[in-house]
């Protein structure tokens, strides 16, 4: 019963067998091999882009603050929402990497930003001149923190209204995977045709042991981005087993693979919540994670045989034993139906 | 009719003076003249804190930004209030000077942080260990954008709330002279009695040709923070004249002196609008600024007649012309009766 | 014949199982996993150092970085050597993660810096009060770029200097473990004994995939470093992977085995060149590289024969035929026996 | 006997008129007042440059620092001398602005760099793609830190070959004024004719309070330079005061005639060491600076007498009296003859 994050699962076996595969003899360091090459051509097919700057980091964080670096000046403000993982969860790297530009966190509904609530956020900056920050990118993260879903046409409008405005888009896709089925569209409509310029591709949390990809649709500052990756010591010597995880990824559809699993276990999971009486769930579970308040009795008892997830904001002892506390499961490719069986038979049985 | 800045207004004349009086043959550079100690001693008097360390600088953002990155970690962040200079106007200096620290902005009324909202931002911080922003200093700006002031009580449970989470105090005091009849206290008492650990202690607003003292009233990072200072190209070598013309401002009390004649020129623009017909005064003005909405229409006569000031986040032109515009009246030292009366008699005809 | 780096070479077979080995469901993120922990353990007892803290990162640049940024003050310099890999070869990742902090260059011999001349260095530096840069860290490299080894005296000798003036020192050992049987000591005599106070102890190069081990002897800085690594983006969601690695690398002297065939795969290799007419070694070859000079010719004849290695400096085109050319050859834990016999055969037969 | 510095001379008479002049009314803030327009219409006409971008800042270290950090990537290196301010006297100043830059040391001669070390420096930059910093501008000190000045020639070889690399040209020319009778040349001939893409523009060492201007002859960048003077917080608000000192320092070419005064004055004390006994120049004094070697009793006697001046990298006590030591003699528009006069009557007394 393993939903604290889809951090904690383990790696696909395809992607370790494809670690031995590379593992033979000597091969050019820095992203010089072949494999590294493939890799970023297969991602390119993967999302029809074949001008695309491909570069692959170790983790999520990176590649945010990568990619947001290079389109963010350090006197310039990122558009994201209150709960966005590069506000609340990287310790300020954005603003590390970029040189010190600020966040400014746009509303938003079920952790979805609203294209009114965006302009009204940039029409709020840079009515100072050069006393105020200056307009910086607007970053989306597909699948949102909340677990819903961005459509194709909210990210068109979102999209929209950065370009209206002169400013670059960031897709923090971590789950994009995730999210995809629920858009029901292609990778290219999901990113650069609705207006996405650069994209976080996940990877770690869908099978992979530390890969995402940073694409820049527009390569033109690819070079920018290698130098911004080298200084920040996330220019791996040893790129080949970066790039076969990748490889072994995309092949024959594994990641879309993966994520369906993951979202069919948050599928049955969230309707197990959603009839247990006593639950409520907070927002539509779109992609891999379902956030529901349970009374806190509950969660003891859930705790206490061995279900690990993650209250939200609340916290477990001080209240009453019926005050509903918020909580967040998270599923990935390896959640096993015996183990959500499980977990719904607890609720149910507790809940009798 | 000038009410567009305390930043438009000339220099007080025994400012002037104290610079000729200052340029009399050779003196030690880098701030270690005779005169820049008398400031430093003056300073210390003036606050009763005679261990305070003192350092001069030319601008509000440089005191502003190098306290608090003195005591911000570039992993932390910084409580203000939405309105805050530091936030709104310095381009993003403080996130520079700190090399990466956010501002969490805490909800304001009429301009002023309540203890409540305080404790609330900063609970709402570091609950995710190493992965969020850790707790940094909490700054108040005194008296606040609005022209409000914070009282004795406000500022004591500000800084309390602050000091519960071990969280240092800074204050942005551009205004603080402004403040301090309002609150009717000695300025030990409005700043490190209070709670407050750092002071940006503000003399261009109000009369100085571009000085502000950066006070530490705990002195231990004092050499930090002259590092902070040399780095940032804000050690001025010809320091005699920093110093002077703040020995010039503290001298017989000049700086109350000019300070109370710019909020009484206030007082009187402010009874005056509120008297007048269709304005409304949006915050209660205690100190040098009032901020009021007028109709479109006598915004057009105003200005045509002359006076100079700000809309405050409304536009000219594009609306009806009985639609409230709000906009902000600024006095200093230098403002004169007659230009208040000739101001309000062109109010008092535009409402006739 | 593969003597480019011993980036290109293999993992090894042992730390691929490991990997396979900790892919069994689900660990807590982010190093709150049991092997993570075993990892740390098992570091401080190879280091004999139960205090110490000790973080995992994917690259040496990350391990440099954070550890100098976390003893560097952004005003100040580091000292190490013209050669050092964090001057030419991290792409000023030292300057960004310290926020600025300078290199001071110190004069080597065979890429060591003497203690006269670091001393020569420190000295000159900090004449100027708040002016100039601040002492920083003193940061040696173990073995060094050109292939020698500091012995245990030099080690001394250069960290009692840096404690002379009150400052701390870091090793860059990147190939520590090919330095160690030069030494012929214990690895926390070769350390902390010797007076290292951080050290970046590397894998990477030896066998591992990607993973460095920062190990601070004095834990009080732990836990910025851990907010540095955060902010940098190296904090490893599934940090297990990491760990298994750094394990199986420690898992019965692995290191030190792997290391010792490289090492000997390059004393082979220098025996050769000594011997071959026309060559000549440029610094004592004592861990995994030697360095050489050839005649461009037996240069071409090399490459074209498809020797891997590198031109150190100098250009392949555009002189006389019999000038002579640096280069560098490193060996690896796989560099096999049959491609020396095959480069010394070669090298045999261009001579003749 | 003041020659401890320019820097600790007095403000010329007809700069603090011109504050008084200026310090009339009201004026917009931040620069956009009718002076600080004509102040920046004046050096363009000063420098025949009628595009170029002009911004007035209150210290050296700040134009420096601004100009370099707008062209300095902060992966790149900026080429400068050993001795230059941007080195050794502004406490990483550059590479704090810049973000991270590194400065490459170029070797001197008489405190000039070469062509051929200049090249040499650049050419062993960037040979190891993005592993390495990244070649940025070129940084010249005219006149030189050690009193010597540049001729055109130099000025124009260097040039070349910074163009020839692509690299753009910063002037450091906190004494550009000294040394423009030494060059014989126009302003615009000694600067951008020259291959000068940016200066800074001394006036605090020759007779301002606290005033320098960064040029940018190419004005594509000026808005980012403002951006970062902005962020830095050296953006003035009562910026008619900067520019009226400015206005002053160019007004019927004050600025030349002080600088004339300086170099006399270090003239006839150059003449004077020239001639002593024991005494030994150390560079050609072409400015208002002159090095000299005098025995340590010299020293003593000199520095009991009253006169002021620095011992450059030797220390008064501890070693033989007729050790010779090395001294630093700054001379400034203030100099008085009778002072000058009793200074070589000490030495030569000091001699018989």
């Amino acid at each position: 019963m393993f939903y604290a994050s889809d951090n904690t699962g383990p790696v696909h076996p395809k992607v370790l067998e494809a670690l031995t595969g590379a593992n033979d003899g000597h091969a050019a360091a820095y992203g010089s091999d072949p494999l590294t090459e493939a890799a970023q051509d297969r991602i390119r097919e993967v999302f029809e882009a074949p001008d695309a700057a491909v570069h692959l980091v170790p983790t999520g964080t990176a590649a945010n603050a990568l990619l947001l670096a290079t389109y963010a000046a350090p006197w310039s403000t990122v558009f994201c929402s209150q709960e966005a993982h590069i506000h609340v969860d990287e310790c300020n790297a954005p603003e590390f990497y970029s040189g010190g530009a600020k966040l400014t966190l746009v509303d938003t509904s079920e952790g979805q930003i609203t294209p009114v609530a965006l302009e009204t956020a940039i029409t709020a900056e840079e009515t100072r001149g050069l006393h105020g920050p200056q307009r910086g990118p607007v970053s989306l993260t597909q699948a949102t923190e909340t677990g819903t879903v961005y459509s194709l046409d909210s990210t068109r409008s979102l999209a929209g209204v950065a370009r209206r405005y002169g400013l670059p888009v960031h897709m923090d896709g971590a789950r994009l995977a995730n999210a995809i089925p629920a858009i029901g569209c292609s990778p290219a409509e999901a990113t650069w045709k609705a207006g996405v310029d650069m994209l976080s591709f996940g990877g770690t949390k869908n099978g992979l042991m530390g890969v995402e990809a940073a694409i820049l649709f527009d390569p033109s500052k690819s070079r920018e981005f290698e130098l911004r990756r080298k200084r920040g010591g996330h220019l791996f010597s040893k790129h080949r087993y970066l790039a076969a995880q990748m490889l072994a990824y995309l092949e024959g559809g594994l990641w879309l693979e993966l994520a369906a699993a993951a979202n069919a276990a948050c599928q049955k999971l969230a309707d197990g919540l959603r009839d247990a009486p006593g639950a409520n769930l907070m927002y539509r579970p779109q992609a891999n994670m379902v956030f529901a308040r349970l009374p806190r009795s509950r969660h003891r008892q859930l705790f206490a045989a061995g279900a690990q997830y993650h209250l939200w904001g609340d916290e477990l002892d001080g209240g009453a034993e019926d005050e509903p506390l918020a909580a967040r499961f998270v599923t990935d490719w390896s959640s096993r139906e015996t183990d959500t069986d499980r977990f719904l038979d607890l609720l149910d049985r507790a809940n009798r």
